[in-house]
């Protein structure tokens, strides 16, 4: 009953192996089939070997961050926004103050989750443009002496924004303050160091630049600040600490794990590996993003971003001047050519998003590029800048 | 790439379809080959198919609860206990009380999420092989004016125990109280109408007796009772008012949703649709249980319940006297023959589970009692009822 795998003819070509339009959005992305093959068996949540599996993929995701000597892995199901909640509630005290750092939606998203769980918090914002800035922060950690925890995104998807994760965490540990990285759509793309960055806790999932399927997320936690965060959250479902030390104990999770996804990431670290880690797998993101972006603006379109703001995970594009473009009939024609593209989320300006990331290389990125093409000259899209 | 599927020869006539052990546990559960075949796709979270899949879910788990009329379903991201949370912490009002009928160790859980999350609770308890006492329910609720809602466990995996909750709804409607209920292991075998039984929510996940792979959760909610509920939750993850509002809003999930666990999960509805829906499937599980449990006395072992008490959805079975009996060496002889059994849990004695759910009938019943068989034989176990 396994799905018949496309020929690549000319016809077929612009979609992926399992005939599926190529994902080119934040997540769910495309996978390969190695990946999601995996999940074509089931295993008893408390087994031995499905034990071992944990442990191995704890293990492979502490080596990405070079986290082995300070850190332990804590995976958690959900999606990503699940277990950065997690990180925020487990790891502010009762006397904690968090500093959110907001330059895009995911940034809002961490106040509303300290909002709605009545957790003591502050915010520093910048335009959605515009990656947050260090000094800025050092200046808002002088200001603000109750300040216990600054919180920041990695690569900010609202946007495509890449923030100054380093020089935020060198200011963030000079003062004495403890740093909690949202790094969902970066994690394994973009160089991240728990032996250069100072950091409390990392958060990312199963689905983004690592190329697994969605279900769980996971927490890189500095061993000695997890050991002091028992009984901070106010969730039994969320509680890191809770779910480090069952975990710790028997090797497995406290709750029913999303066993089918866990398989399947096992078989997208080997892949993640054999391409040369984050280098390698950051560096076929970057081609993509190069191509994309050069490919566009020869089209005529504006990026959001200068280049040097531009993390390599996803691109946001001006929405054309031209009265004939209409997002939704550019949506759907590029879907019908076999790319699933993204709307804007961006609170400023009419925009939309294109992906770098997941089983993509240079071929579908040009076949996506020559699609966007076809699809403006239907459409007589002529005007592709965006209104001045 | 797709795994061979075992051809049935003697030799590997007890392995599943895709050569694994069955999983004779409360779940993850063995699923058919199609099921797992339906997650060989990538499908974009915010795509229109996959939008229109999940309105048929929600329809479809309406329909096998008669909710139509009163309900809708909210789904969750993440395992049962995720959603059992979402349902106490969404529900009750910041001046709310909880009673919680206990006689296992889900009983406990939900005592325990209200604890952390500090809400008002308080709790009724029953030895674990004794079901919930209406009459109980009905003098405590007399004696606690102050108790909003109550809570009760369907089948109680702890022990396998079936709770009345027909006679327990009716006793906190009579009252005026609401009714929450975790009906976890039960959903989709026994019977289960929002017509007849008053509940507020009900909340069950996709890995148990529906047959799809882990993931996600899903409450069926009364529509009037969850529109009252803005505000009550703690937990941006966990509120199910928000999840149902921005999902009746757009058609979307507000954060990933396991999309790969969504595609099995609508292709094991229309397994369970074909099997004859609840009829069809509590009718093969309580076959199974039949089977498991005659052929288990036989071999001299003893069930903790009395069969009017017994759900049919997973045994437990005393611990033989036996001193040669090792639980341990027993789990792995089964294991190797291709069965995955499930320790026990009691807190007042010595036993062992066996599942009767998932994709599994009469011929898997006999062969693990082939094998118990075969096992005991092998471990010179001759004494298998428990110590007097």
């Amino acid at each position: 009953m396994a799905v018949p795998r496309a020929t690549p003819t000319e016809e077929s070509c612009t979609l992926s192996p399992t005939n599926d339009p190529w994902l080119l959005t934040p997540g769910p992305l495309t996978t390969s089939p190695e990946v999601k093959d995996a999940m074509l068996h089931d295993v008893g949540s408390r087994d031995t070997d499905f034990i071992a599996l944990n442990a191995r993929i704890r293990e492979r995701l502490l080596r990405i961050v070079d986290g082995e000597a300070r850190c332990t892995t804590v995976p958690l199901q959900g999606s990503g926004t699940f277990v950065v909640e997690a990180m925020l509630t487990t790891f502010l005290p009762p006397d904690g103050r968090l500093l959110i750092l907001i330059n895009g939606a995911y940034g809002w998203r961490m106040a509303k989750i300290c909002q709605v769980a009545g957790l003591s918090y502050t915010t520093l914002e910048w335009p959605e443009d515009t990656p947050v800035d260090p000094d800025a922060v050092a200046r808002k950690l002088e200001e603000e002496p109750h300040v216990t925890h600054v919180a920041v995104v990695h690569c900010e998807t609202t946007s495509g924004v890449l923030n100054p994760i380093e020089r935020v965490a060198e200011v963030v540990a000079r003062r004495g303050r403890r740093l909690l990285i949202d790094s969902m759509s970066a994690f394994g793309a973009l160089p991240l160091s728990a032996e250069q960055i100072a950091f409390d806790a990392v958060v990312a999932s199963s689905n983004k630049c690592l190329e697994g399927v969605p279900g769980f997320g996971f927490c890189i936690a500095d061993r000695e600040a997890l050991s002091n965060c028992q009984g901070n959250a106010s969730s039994l479902s969320l509680d890191l600490f809770e779910q480090w030390t069952a975990m710790e104990g028997n090797g497995q999770w406290r709750f029913t794990p999303p066993t089918h996804a866990l398989l399947a990431f096992d078989r997208a670290l080997d892949a993640f590996e054999a391409e040369g880690g984050q280098e390698g797998r950051g560096g076929r993101y970057r081609e993509n993003c190069r191509i994309l972006v050069d490919g566009m603006r020869r089209l005529g379109f504006q990026t959001l971003l200068a280049d040097e703001v531009q993390a390599p995970i996803i691109v946001t594009f001006h929405k054309p001047a031209d009265e004939r473009f209409d997002f939704d009939a550019f949506y759907d024609a590029l879907r019908a050519r076999g790319f699933v593209i993204y709307p804007g989320k961006l609170t400023v300006a009419d925009s939309f998003r294109i992906g770098c990331i997941g089983q993509v290389g240079p071929q579908q990125m040009h076949h996506v590029l020559e699609a966007i093409e076809r699809t403006l000259h239907n459409m007589q899209v002529v005007e592709r800048a965006p209104k001045a």
